[in-house]
């Protein structure tokens, strides 16, 4: 089980964030934690595990649901403290336990007070995506 | 600054990962960890601005490099403890301070072990980056 000798999970407290990303789509699905076991236990299975914070335990994601995660590319930053996994979606694909597919489906309101460039830029950003 | 009220800082000691995302091609940059101060002035000023926990203080992103982040978009996960942000990028346009465009650009290699089906993916996964 080597795959916890790159890693480096000293800067919080024996975990690192794990960032889910579609092969395909490149969206960002979801943000999750993983310990040394759950990093190792990634890499052996082939699907992302996390280690819950809040339930304290390791969670291999979708293992209730079916909607697994099976890893087609890991990635590691520039420090060995986060790791960028690529992959594709098992189930009906939907990732979050809302249903919706990402974790990350709700947009942040432009915030106020921005510099006017800033402003422009929001308001460009928004536009594209309407 | 209302930007904090939103977001859950105590699953981290006060800190929320924040996922990079480069508004055009979908690269993963880079992550960071914001406090509730960094999450304010990255909406106020509409740029990326961290806390640094190895050098414990706020660290707008690029300010020396020039290489800032203009934010475009950012999205709240369900549980409302990590943001995506979508950026434009600045300056040369490399966000890693080892001059790569994005921090993750180590690629880990295909884990031994793997199920065939995962070893197939892996496998898979590999030829259609060549």
């Amino acid at each position: 089980m080597s795959g916890s000798k790159v890693m480096d999970f000293s800067k919080l407290d024996g975990l690192i964030p794990a960032v889910v990303q579609d092969e395909t789509s490149n969206e960002v699905l979801m943000v999750g934690f993983m310990n040394d076991e759950a990093w190792a236990l990634t890499q052996r299975t082939g699907y992302v595990t996390f280690f819950s914070r809040t339930r304290n335990k390791l969670w291999i994601k979708g293992e209730t649901s079916g909607n697994r995660l099976a890893v087609r590319q890991m990635f590691v930053d520039c420090d060995d403290d986060t790791v960028l996994i690529k992959v594709a979606r098992e189930g009906d694909g939907n990732v979050c336990h809302t249903g919706e597919r990402s974790c990350f489906y709700r947009v942040i309101d432009k915030p106020k007070g921005l510099s006017p460039q800033v402003a422009r830029n929001f308001s460009s950003a928004n536009e594209e995506t309407k």
